[in-house]
């Protein structure tokens, strides 16, 4: 994103710091599915394990790998063409992995007759889902293949990474509220206590989350450290 | 923000919708709670009542007074200290009817006997109140009074609008993770039909949230009408 002036502030420990962050989130996820509500699998009568992949395919896949796709955009080394071909390459890996995490939930409302689409969540997820694609196909096109001209890709640039933005933090977002969403419905009916370990460790989550998407924006407003900038690219921010 | 070469956007059209979807919002919440849930109070047998001030405060003083805070220091006449007057007047209503919409909840607790503090939007919101609260300080500190030197507002700018827009972001969030937490817990009991005409204006006012959200956030980063634009405080995007 924009080089802004933050007075030299270097990006490099914010990178480190999201893939820390990001395990964090990963592994946090796992053990609540697996340890504390029963594991995963895709074929079962037990479908609350069906449940489960969707939350570990949302985290471990569109968050982590979206995450990890923005600031290996900003921090890694290699050519532009090989950096975009990873950054895109990781954002269509994250948007399978969350077309399976949501087929997971059709898949387990379908087998015990459970409606689909109903609540607040299910809809911002949704829009996020229809959003990062569009997103993707449209950074796919101008800046990979068949690629716009350098003009049209300067323009389209700052719309790129600032819808970028927006869209990762909806997914953010959307994941926070699964977690709120999860957790008020297994309260509702009695199955997790209010201060239990596994409550302890859903809210846990879901701060590591946030902190994930601060470092995330952050890093992508901070200034990498390969060199080009040029004039005709230049903005200015007001004087306060 | 900063003036990003946006292609010539023009920010007022924004600042419009930002005024309309608040509005919006805000009627979404007063029909939801006084049509829905029974209506407000504060001293009554029906603590119901003293909880439905909660959303009601959250949204009318907190989020639809901090989104025309943002707006209104974009897009209004009047010199600078009269602007950033209203824009840190503006907030410091909203944050107060922040602590009040929390008081609420906080009674409302007291007097069943219910645990505080414990789901992963209290945390959330906590946390969002706490650094709304630290950004509303330093900004008035460095900007009004005792006021920072040129040098120093200059290199704090950048940072506070930064910083500002990711709590105004966490608030939205804060905002959609209790929408989903009031949806499930009432429909974990029963008290709430999955496609009831309630459960989709909740859903609506969710989604009216985020487009607030992003239009907001939008009309801060695109150009605002006035003139001052200084080549000391430019600032470069890379070319893609
Ligand atoms: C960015 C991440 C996420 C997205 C885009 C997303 C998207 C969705 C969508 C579209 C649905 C609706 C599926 C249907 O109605 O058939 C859904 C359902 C659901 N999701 Fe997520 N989700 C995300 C993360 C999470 C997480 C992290 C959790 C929990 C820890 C979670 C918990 C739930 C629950 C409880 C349901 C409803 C299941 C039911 O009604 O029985 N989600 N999600
Ligand atoms: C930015 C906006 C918001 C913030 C900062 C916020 C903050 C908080 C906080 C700090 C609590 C915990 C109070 C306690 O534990 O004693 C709480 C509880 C709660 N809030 Fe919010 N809130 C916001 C908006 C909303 C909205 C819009 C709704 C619903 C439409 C909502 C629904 C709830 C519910 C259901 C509880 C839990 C009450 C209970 O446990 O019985 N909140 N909120």
């Amino acid at each position: 994103m924009a080089r802004w002036n933050w007075g030299r502030v270097s990006v490099l420990p914010f990178t480190i710091l999201v893939h820390l962050v990001g395990i964090l989130c990963v592994a946090l996820v796992l053990v609540w599915m697996i340890h504390f509500r029963g594991g995963l699998a895709w074929s079962t009568s037990n479908q609350i394990l069906i449940f489960n992949i969707h939350p570990v395919l949302m985290i471990v896949c569109f968050i982590f790998l979206s995450s990890e796709a923005i600031v290996h955009f900003k921090s890694a080394p290699g050519s532009k063409f090989y950096k975009k071909t990873i950054h895109s390459a990781l954002n269509a890996i994250a948007l399978t992995g969350a077309i399976v995490g949501v087929a997971a939930v059709f898949k387990f409302h379908k087998e015990l007759g459970i409606a689909n689409l109903y609540s607040l969540h299910a809809w911002l997820g949704m829009l996020t889902i229809i959003l990062f694609g569009l997103q993707w196909m449209s950074g796919f096109l101008v800046f990979l293949f068949p690629r716009g001209a350098k003009k049209t890709r300067g323009r389209v640039l700052p719309w790129h990474v600032f819808v970028g933005l927006l869209v990762y933090i909806a997914a953010i977002s959307s994941a926070e509220s699964g977690i709120v969403e999860l957790v008020a419905l297994l309260q509702g009916r009695n199955a997790m206590g209010k201060f239990s370990p596994e409550a302890r460790l859903a809210n846990c989550l879901g701060l590591s989350l946030l902190l994930l998407g601060a470092l995330v924006v952050l890093s992508s407003v901070l200034s990498s450290p390969s060199p080009a900038t040029k004039p005709e690219d230049a903005i200015a921010i007001p004087s306060p």
